[in-house]
């Protein structure tokens, strides 16, 4: 008779009923072959990434969309997914695996394995590893550990046939500069989240305090995208490869601001570029809102970061199809300066934006 | 004039300084696809796989040796590896990545890429989004995520020419069951260390209220190595390269218990199994060891977990090298019991051990 299944393998027999040829069952996954692929790593971690308490369903897609946008930034198709996943004992696994599954399938992508482990319970003391209970050995808890909830997402994705990769260092001198979205929205939604705004059931509740927003219908309907924008972006995929089959094209993801991640552009390709304000797309309300909150719109737009839009580069006769919804905002030069046209005047534009070692 | 660069951009290119040919550059890793290829993942969380405060370069060589295992247990040759890293403040990321890059040379390993990212100073009170700050957006702080220290590490490897994927499944009724090494040590070393033992600067000290344990030298030896066994596994990939090249073998790396593990091999094969207690192969002193930490030696030997060695069959006619110092512990049998042999009776074997979801 085979002994009764913990947690862990129940778990994972549940998952391998839903997958369609489960790779899950060896001690790594093993994937054919079909030419060069493209490999990306990105972490979902409670505190530093979102608020803890988000709808774990929630997270699952976000943790999905943030990864894929860097496939989309290598004009890649996504193939494999693989997740690493640290969670207290009352995480809702399965809300969690089903989210994720159903935005794997909506992308064509295969879940193929992984390795989960639990943390302490949030508000646990902390078991210490005594002596004595061997057969069930505890985990090295301490109170540092309580309630860790982390998920990383290891992404595999492959190139269409008859496209290049995109990549970071194809910027020229001429070239126009594009955005593949607005720009600032998805910070504006952080700093609501911060003030206490969530999404909770599908809906977003504002903070608490900001009751007399609901009086300015477009204010708060701007608010509630915003939340929406900075928990659930869209990975551009569809635009990056289409990038991907343009005989010349440079393309990063806009991750941590528009002004940090065009440096890494420019750095990586030996250019510079100017960057026309007035032309950064905008989401509608955009700007009231930034008033509202008490920030300036073009500082959000360069800074805020995790607008999970591409930043690219085309020739000048090259122009993305209207469907796209691109904008051009400004031109690369063969100066390795990086600045904003204002009022006629170039000004250094500085690495603004996030950076994850250092600000905070 | 290039501005400045902040800590993130800066670490990277004294990372890239530091790799042969940097892969690192692009929003993700293109790798060359020479057949098909085995990717495993892997986390080390502070307070859930280590106790807070371990060196970073012992938790930099931890990460990739549980990694590397689950590589041997494929029978793989390893190729690259990508690493998402969220870290407070005040970590060492050069002591880290140079014991990480070491170990990898060590293995002839690529670190291709991956992804860092910031938790708040443990201790600290936690920012909020506060609007106002925008230029440097704060990450969503609060006291759950203080001082995270979470590693994943994801591995690809590749097949020798000539060989097989070792793989779970292969194992038939009449295979001898074996082990490749020694079995609870990692346990026993993890009961010290919740205890108070520690690693510092090459030395282990054992927990200060057994100063006694100094009196008996080979007691306090056997303490020691446990330690090191526990925080330095040693990954069995010559091992699982060499069974990867024979007609008929199955494994599975023990990182859940010997008990747990095998369970699962079993179960992926469509088998059981018969071990013989007697026969599991312990460390020097290791009896004497658990006598002092009041545990029963077979229990931690076959539920301990963390052991990271090699657990396989092979046909009856095919013995490996000595060099690998394996020992048979059983045999696998039709009928899908999984059971010990004790005094010449048989009593089911519990899937015990490690499981990540629910003990603890």
């Amino acid at each position: 008779m085979a002994p009764a299944l913990d947690g862990e393998d129940r778990l994972l027999r549940w998952l391998r009923r839903r997958l369609d040829r489960p790779l899950i069952g060896d001690d790594a996954a093993v994937l054919p072959a079909t030419g060069p692929f493209a490999v990306t790593v990105d972490s979902q971690i409670a505190g530093v990434h979102f608020v803890p308490g988000l709808d774990v369903a929630v997270l699952a897609e976000r943790l999905l969309a943030v990864n894929l946008s860097d496939l989309a930034a290598m004009g890649a198709i996504p193939s494999y997914a693989f997740l690493a996943l640290t969670a207290a004992p009352d995480f809702d696994h399965r809300r969690f695996f089903r989210a994720l599954l159903a935005a794997c399938a909506r992308h064509r992508l295969r879940l193929a394995g992984g390795d989960l482990s639990r943390s302490p319970a949030a508000g646990a003391a902390g078991a210490t590893g005594a002596a004595g209970s061997v057969a069930s050995p505890a985990p090295i808890g301490s109170p540092a550990s309580a309630g860790v909830l982390a998920a990383t997402l290891t992404l595999i994705g492959r190139r269409r046939p008859g496209s290049r990769w995109l990549r970071r260092g194809g910027a020229a001198p001429g070239h126009r500069l594009w955005l593949g979205g607005t720009a600032g929205e998805s910070a504006a939604g952080r700093l609501l989240i911060g003030a206490g705004a969530r999404l909770a059931a599908g809906r977003v509740a504002l903070p608490a305090g900001w009751a007399g927003w609901e009086k300015r219908r477009r204010l708060a309907a701007a608010a509630r995208r915003a939340v929406r924008r900075h928990l659930l972006p869209q990975p551009q995929l569809a635009l990056g490869q289409w990038l991907a089959r343009q005989p010349a094209a440079a393309a990063i993801d806009v991750s941590d601001g528009v002004g940090r991640d065009l440096h890494r552009l420019c750095g990586e390709s030996g250019v510079g570029a100017r960057v026309e304000p007035d032309q950064l797309p905008l989401a509608a309300g955009f700007t009231a809102l930034c008033v509202a909150l008490g920030v300036t719109p073009v500082e959000l737009a360069l800074g805020g970061g995790e607008d999970y839009v591409l930043l690219f580069t085309l020739p000048e006769d090259v122009v993305p199809p209207t469907r796209f919804g691109c904008r051009a905002i400004g031109r690369i030069t063969a100066s390795r300066r990086v600045s904003l046209i204002t009022g006629g005047a170039l000004c250094d534009l500085p690495a603004i934006g996030w950076d994850h070692l250092t600000r905070g």
